[in-house]
């Protein structure tokens, strides 16, 4: 890929442009790596304001992630960042520069790290509380085989309360391998976190006591220590390390058998030298604890984190002002649709609650927060626990509405059959993100929900066909379900479908006929109910006359209409935006083999691959669920079969 | 239910059979509810030795359980027992003494707690470390609604590895709801547990010196105290906190904002009632560490408490020793196959390394433990790390072979396809468990593996028709597939087959015939491919043909084999013993719509349901996957369609 920067980048980056992978960092100065930082960060800043991208937590680390690369060997050195989108500083570093303007775009680099793109990145990552497991697979693999490279696992304090990362330490301290592990602590996942963890480790920086303490007490020991005998003496050294204990505010990582050094200032290249260099030197598994600033040099970012979590770009490097031409209002986003749905159906019914698992802005349930505080629970990156969480709350009464990202649910997925559906618990899990993400790519889509919860007895599933519908869905879900109930709906834009202020319940179960026809029909669910309509008007100008319907529900499937599309047409063209197995095709393809045996399908939907990232316009076009490849395909389809 | 044994039961346990629920322990002293112990743990013993069934650990909690029905008031405070399969005394002490006869058998009680059993059920359980979310959801519906019943989890030592543990801790540390969490700490889960947070508790209580130290240091803080001045009292407070930190040995827990009590001995009722008294007052998150003996008071299950974790029955009360005929010997267990042939190879192969999540005996990993320590994990309850944890070894250079029960591994769905198939790494899935398993029940049937597995892109999916074809599966998955890879096999003993001492390759994505014939083809997969050779025998005695095939692999699907099945025969019959929806029944359905629409195809597999518990025999008819449920149906299907 071509780098239409060159000349220009080396002007404004004197230091960075002659940085071709961490080897170069290794000569300079503390006062050389500080200006390369400046520069990483500028950079960023630029790239972003560009293209988008993720954002805060890049700018955050610029110092550790400098300071990292000079004190380490990557890539003999392994290192693993958790979640991967503060990895823009590290991709900076290890040869990417002149690629990086092509971050998250269709074709271009990754937004998380891949090993595919360089032996720098150690792991792959997306998904949070990863990194400690994947880190304590190299080191075992390391150990085993000789070898002493160094591994370390980057976290901040948001994906620490997921509960994979426990695991992995409680196992790392039991096979006391060395690990390095990194919090990032800024207090926020992408928004504030959550949990007794997060007081915890606030509670550490802010004792100002602390060091005024320590010496006194150590003072202290030492006067007691000049007047007692052996035996006295002994005693006290067993209190010296329960007073150690005591003001090692890492208590909580040395009960798991870490040792615990921090906090330092993650902005000071010095200490952070001095610690990289201290923690290279340990064989054991150690954390260190390191404060950052999430947005740091970007003032607009420092002051709003959520807000700057990720930006589309197009804004002012100085201010952070919009410089996009504001055309024409997009209809409103489906999450924003579901957020305040629920608020509005909340406000009536004192038993419905909302949870997120630290993604009350991405789901819209910030406006259910400032609404309904009292009903809101943000418990954290905790996807298993939420679910189980919800059962409870539903075995004890009430009505929670779980909303999270299909990618994500797929965490919890024990929990939704072992602790929801098999206690018929009513649960509503509102699905965000369903189908193609766009920019963040394969490990953001949620290619798989309709094949994971096609399978789960007790269990409603749903999908709107536009806003809408979404509206009574949720609903519907609400109040003609009585057990496990699941809604999965897109990221982004609705189709600006009217919204109506009253609520409709659906027919659990029941489809809908939104084009007479005959002879083919197409069925879609979900975004692809319009799409559904798009391809039958470019089929239509090609002389066919397809019938196409709304199927609604997976589960239940609607038979009934079914019976009546096979009695009408001869083939049938499903439509997902899902894998291709297992989902709405699966369930039609199996119904006509049982009762319509003579009707010819073919099942349209994501393939058995994972799917790239880049704007959703290219991605359709790859898949073939763009408008136009779709009425080739199934024109095709019904040649073929005719 | 009729109790067979009421009158004896009177005279036998006189004053536990005058106990209809805890109402009736209220009124009990010390001595009265030790001696209700007593009949408790004489009452499980006997149960056991005749049906079989959990044990040590209900053992274990059998004057906790007394203790707490009586201090606390259930049903209407609610108690969650993680796993619950120590649930047996909860279950004699509310009202289903005479019941317990017919536990875990076919139409008798469920082993573990159930809602629909009884309203003392507070919540169901099965798999472990759920009972602090659960817990956390009721108080938060008591909190809303504004109640005030008291909500008590209690949760083994083991349990408290799995990270949802650890969630639900961090989030209830943060609302600050009531609730109680027993840890019933027997430094055990099935095996021995495994982990930092392991030699952090088995450190509390053995630390002598403890109590004579905190008394020295209280002492020494006296003295200083009246000696100084009030800005130095001041600070000698603070001191005074953090050597309270210090000596609380629950420092871990205080840090995710819990108080911590303990630890007790969880066999003197005394300190138990007292305890409990004491935890029933306080309104905020707090845990009581709880010290048992897994097996108390049965002597062989105290000195072996990992062969004594469960039971199938028929055994002397008194020694212990095996009193069932010791008939003709049943044919080699899978998983000991799967153990022993893994050992094989990695005896000569020292990139094979095992992963265990808590789990080496059932999974008969403890053959690879013991001949091979250094490349064995057993990570604790802790599946979503353990899949990662693989990756990482694989990323690393390594072939790791994670042997799990299909049921737990929907607690690692999420880290099988994002750290996993998404970077195409070499880990071989060796699903244990799938299928039916019995007595045990829904919560732990694997019905849904093949369903969840078929939409993973790049993962090779099988499941050997007989203990012989495992160890070849086995070997294919190491040597003939470079990236993910899934065998599924049952529970339990094998065909008899014999096993060869070479190992073979399976040409991938190749199924086999077992039997030739004409216009009628049975297709099965694992456990059913003898049972579609069975069902084949009946179906040719009342006159047909059929024709057999072993499918071996879901993915990738012998389409090869499907062109000669469907060119031979017009109605083909897919067996499988997973959820009807999603499988392999799918996976010929799509293949065959698609290339020979006019081929009669029928799937047979479980039903949309869950399964309920008993002997498999009874279970294959309910859900009629027995061989005479199987002709009969398969019959009806080619009469209907012919």
């Amino acid at each position: 890929m071509a780098a239409p920067y060159t000349t220009s980048l080396s002007q404004a980056y004197p230091l960075l442009s002659g940085i071709s992978g961490p080897e170069d960092l290794k000569k300079l100065s503390i006062p050389e790596l500080e200006r390369v930082a400046a520069e990483c960060r500028k950079r960023v800043i630029e790239l972003v304001s560009m293209n988008g991208g993720h954002f805060g937590s890049s700018l955050g680390v610029v110092e550790l992630t400098v300071a990292m690369h000079h004190v380490y060997d990557s890539p003999r050195d392994r290192i693993v960042w958790d979640v991967g989108h503060q990895a823009y500083v590290h991709k900076i570093l290890t040869g990417r520069m002149a690629e990086m303007h092509t971050n998250r775009q269709y074709g271009g680099l990754a937004g998380f790290p891949k090993r595919t793109e360089s032996p720098h990145d150690a792991f792959d990552t997306g998904h949070a509380s990863t990194s400690i497991s994947a880190a304590a697979g190299l080191a075992a693999a390391r150990d085993l085989a000789g070898r002493d490279e160094k591994v370390i696992a980057v976290i901040g304090d948001g994906s620490m309360t997921g509960g994979m990362a426990f695991e992995a330490m409680n196992h790392l301290g039991d096979i006391k391998s060395d690990v390095l592990v990194v919090l990032n602590d800024n207090q926020m996942a992408i928004s504030p976190s959550t949990g007794g963890l997060k007081n915890y480790l606030v509670n550490i920086p802010l004792n100002k006591t602390y060091n005024r303490l320590r010496k006194f007490v150590w003072d202290s020991i030492s006067l007691l220590n000049n007047e007692l005998g052996d035996t006295a003496k002994s005693t006290v050294h067993r209190i010296e390390d329960g007073i150690k204990a005591a003001f090692t505010p890492g208590a909580f990582f040395e009960a798991l058998g870490f040792r615990y050094f921090g906090p330092i200032d993650g902005h000071n290249m010095e200490q952070l030298v001095r610690a990289m260099r201290e923690m290279r030197a340990l064989p054991h598994p150690k954390l260190l604890h390191v404060i950052t600033t999430k947005g740091k040099g970007f003032k607009p970012a420092e002051d709003n984190q959520s807000k700057w979590h990720a930006s589309t770009g197009g804004f002012d490097i100085e201010t952070g002002k919009n410089l996009k031409p504001s055309g024409k209002p997009a209809p409103p986003k489906y999450q924003e649709v579901f957020g305040e749905a629920l608020v509005e159906l909340a406000l009536r019914d004192s038993t419905i609650a909302a949870i997120t698992a630290a993604m009350p802005s991405g789901t819209s349930l910030d406006l259910f927060q400032n609404a309904i505080p009292s009903r809101f629970y943000d418990v954290g990156i905790a996807e298993q626990h939420a679910v189980t969480f919800a059962a409870g709350l539903a075995a004890g009464g009430f009505k929670p509405v779980f909303a999270i990202y299909s990618t994500f649910l797929q965490r919890a997925y024990d929990q939704l059959i072992h602790d929801v559906a098999l206690q018929n618990l009513h649960v509503v899990f509102a699905i965000d993100r369903a189908g193609l993400v766009g920019e963040d790519g394969p490990t953001h889509h949620g290619a798989f929900d309709l094949s994971y919860l096609h399978a789960v007895p007790n269990l409603v599933i749903m999908a709107p066909g536009d806003e809408q519908e979404l509206r009574n869905m949720l609903y519907t879900a609400l109040y003609e379900v009585k057990g496990p109930v699941a809604i999965r709906y897109p990221r982004g834009s609705g189709t600006g479908a009217l919204l109506h202020k009253e609520f409709t319940s659906l027919q659990v179960g029941k489809g809908r006929i939104l084009r007479e026809g005959s002879s083919l029909a197409l069925l879609g669910i979900g975004t692809m109910t319009s799409r559904a309509m798009e391809t039958a008007e470019l089929l239509a100008s090609g002389g066919l006359d397809p019938m196409v319907c709304d199927m609604r529900f997976l589960k239940p499937l609607d038979e009934k209409l079914l019976d009546k599309v096979a009695s009408q047409c001869h083939h049938i063209a499903v439509l997902e935006e899902n894998s291709v197995i297992g989902g709405l095709g699966s369930a039609v393809v199996d119904y006509l083999n049982r009762r319509h045996p003579g009707v010819r399908v073919a099942t349209f939907g994501l393939p058995d691959a994972f799917v790239t990232h880049g704007d959703m316009n290219a991605l359709y076009r790859e898949v073939g669920l763009d408008a136009v490849s779709l009425s080739d395909r199934i024109r095709q389809f019904r040649d073929q079969e005719a």
